[in-house]
């Protein structure tokens, strides 16, 4: 196999962008991409276009991708469809290798004008060497190179690929992992993908070092062998994260009109993507959930958890979900139930059964024994550690932040403690105020390098999900 | 049947709270609850006891029951358990009609001494006349009589009644609720329920005028056949949502040790509880959602949804999510797609296919026209309003605020120009503050009187158990 070397889309020391409407326009996606580029500190030049020319933020603007005395690495196309051709023609003549389309009103929109176009495009850039991204799409996000379309995005670089065929959900999904302590290496909006498509995406990412984990939101697929004997290879190398949509009889019909893909029915593809090694979702949010499994949880060899916590309630809907997901909760050994009861001063409140209720605590030192103590029954795999944030409906602000600072503490200091896998969840939030707090919490504790859950039913689903991964690499092992 | 008169439970007009330690305490429930009811506002007069006597928060501190001078209509304890029960003769020897005892420490620990106390204070309150909330909770939220144990919880008064078996759980929905403008009419955390219990609450919200929906979180049941038999009285005057937990063989053992309560299996319940015409759910979040159809949807007589909004991957994802919880979105008729197409300038980024993506909205007039047409199609039954947040993430801050503040104007405009029934979805955020926007929004249309759904799953799920409820209520109907 191939494998294509792309870096230079996530690098160019130069970039024009055509399509630059007056500042005083009300839909101006090309100043767009200006002002998110400059704000997110692109390192290299840049180079607006109108026909009419002038200046914007602080550039001059040139009216053709000839007029600009420079090398452009890379062009951004904010123009109308019927002028895409003629900026192929300029880019080949400039010896630009590569221009990605935002703009739409191609193939995705079912007539006839807009496929010749789009036929017409792609003609146009085999003949004269000039490879496209998208059209219809935001393009891509590096961090490292200074490349973005998503003004929010965090600016710091990470281990975490990703193809989209969405750019609403490459924005999402930066979204959701940037606040949840996720940080991207390369992240590519393709939309209807005529040249470079997702097949070309798995096989760089799969070769590419600054990715450790591959996640993609697909719709469609051009040519499924490839894409599949690219998923297979990638997955031998590193975790592939996917969730294809489209899979629904009408979800597939609407993919054709929103980048033209030619998706398949649900059971087929689930097949097919489980044989090729991929981790299948079915969100952006299960994504995130899965990449932090990965992320930062060592693997975890069988069902049995341990999970140890506060929140009575909690604890009931906690084993409910997890053994709906298949994920088992052992009792504790007799001696084990004596140690933890002989532990605690007083009964009240708490549940010494598995998931443990704590409700409130005694000492660190407490709080690691009891996490030892289960950490050492034979039967338990990994180990759960959950705050249920309802819990402190009643507390004032004030002792409510100290109990909760005392928690975060807690489960930092034990890290190095405790040699068994182990989550954290934040949960079942009693304001709108902890529910912030919580998503803090998690950044922190992502930071320390917890993988970090936010609701009961999406942590037994991710590792659930992660513990069936593990299993298929061992020898002779099965999903 | 008997309906039981519990107005008492949720206006006294004294409390005495008994267990309330010097301020400098770390854990002092006592003081909780007196501070909560204080910032709440609480009408009524208080009384804080202690043996010790001396003052807190502004207030005497008395040492026993007996030496309050003025008649009191409700005691929370947060005694130890050993001293309940004193407290409870006490209470009788006072004319007390309740007390709520947050005190835990009984049956539910599992222990011959906790169950020899508590079937002591039932014992001592039925010889007495005393009626008993709990023990192990947080008793009642009631906005109208200012009673609460959640100190964030809303002031303002609704027609939503919960009963809870867990006092985290029920600040949860509290403030799961109020965070996206559901308001209650009584809460009732009740903990083991040794007395008063979940049939009680249950029969006296159903003829209680100032709740038009039940919800409840149940773990476990006393008397099975009265508590089915007060649900089926419920659901014939108004909607019953119930979450019950313990339902799988781990869940319901850590339910016993929770709060004693008897759970069964998942089959069993949830087979009993659709008989007696309760709408069963998941999670708290699921009951908020499902709360809101009732309150703010009319009734759809079919499952064929058309949607509109902004979004192209997001179109595919609904597709997929509404016709995986077996919801319909037929295809338009050739006349409405001509239509369509015709009062748009520019096809480009748009799809006129259900869902329709307006991608960028034109004007009012059509937005309006947009929503009219695809309302008029025969076998549309509801209709769907939504926004991709995502959609977003590379416009910079002003043009969001601007963008989404001209699709929250359109949506509050159609409000009376729209006769089929109508949700609005709000989901897939492209940065933390979007999602704070989209709550904001939500909030802003749910006191419009829309209902408001924050995901793409949790949308089709409520609108598809809600439309079930609808279908078993016409002659002759069955889930």
């Amino acid at each position: 196999m191939e494998f294509p070397d792309l870096d230079y889309l996530f690098q160019p020391e130069s970039i024009a962008v055509a399509g630059v409407k007056n500042a005083d326009s009300s839909f101006n996606p090309g100043l767009m991409f200006l002002e998110a580029l400059q704000d997110f500190g692109y390192p290299g030049r840049m180079y607006p276009l109108n026909p009419r020319g002038g200046e914007v933020k602080g550039l001059k603007v040139y009216k053709t991708l000839r007029d600009i005395p420079d090398h452009v690495d890379y062009v951004i196309s904010a123009v109308p469809a019927k002028n895409a051709p003629r900026l192929v023609e300029d880019a080949a003549a400039r010896g630009v290798k590569i221009i990605h389309f935002f703009t739409s009103g191609f193939s995705e929109t079912g007539n006839t004008e807009g496929t010749k176009l789009q036929e017409e495009i792609v003609r146009k850039a085999r003949e004269l060497g000039v490879r496209i991204i998208g059209p219809n799409c935001l393009g891509v996000y590096c961090p490292k190179g200074g490349m973005t379309f998503n003004a929010n995005a965090s600016k710091e670089s990470g281990s975490v690929g990703m193809i989209s065929q969405s750019g609403g959900n490459a924005s999402h999904a930066i979204a959701e992992g940037n606040s949840r302590g996720v940080r991207f290496s390369k992240v590519i909006s393709m939309g209807n993908g005529v040249d470079l498509n997702e097949s070309d995406f798995m096989e760089y990412f799969a070769h590419d070092n600054d990715t450790e984990i591959i996640t993609a939101y697909i719709e469609g697929i051009k040519d499924g062998p490839r894409f599949l004997r690219a998923v297979r290879a990638a997955a031998e190398i590193k975790p592939v994260i996917i969730f294809k949509v489209g899979v629904s009889e009408v979800g597939a019909d609407i993919a054709v009109s929103h980048t033209t893909a030619l998706a398949g029915s649900t059971q087929v593809w689930e097949g097919l993507l489980k044989q090729a090694g991929a981790v299948q979702v079915h969100s952006i949010e299960e994504m995130i959930d899965m990449t932090l499994a990965f992320l930062h949880m060592s693997p975890p060899t069988g069902e049995n958890a341990a999970i140890a916590g506060i929140g009575g309630g909690a604890s009931v809907i906690l084993a409910d979900e997890f053994s709906r997901e298949g994920l088992s909760l052992p009792r504790f050994s007799v001696k084990t139930l004596e140690q933890l009861i002989g532990l605690y001063s007083s009964e009240a409140g708490r549940i010494f059964k598995n998931p443990i209720d704590i409700n409130n605590f005694e000492s660190p030192d407490t709080f690691l024994k009891t996490i030892k103590m289960i950490e050492e029954e034979k039967n338990v795999d990994f180990l759960v550690l959950h705050v249920a944030f309802d819990h402190f409906g009643l507390m004032n602000e004030e002792i409510k932040e100290l109990m909760i600072g005392v928690y975060q503490s807690l489960i930092i200091d034990i890290k190095n403690k405790v040699n068994k896998p182990l989550a954290v969840l934040l949960h079942s939030f009693a304001s709108d105020k902890t529910k912030e707090m919580a998503r803090e919490i998690g950044e922190t504790l992502t930071k320390e390098g917890f993988p970090v859950f936010l609701s009961i039913r999406s942590a037994a689903l991710a590792l659930k999900r992660y513990i069936q991964y593990q299993k298929r690499l061992q020898p002779g092992g099965v999903a």
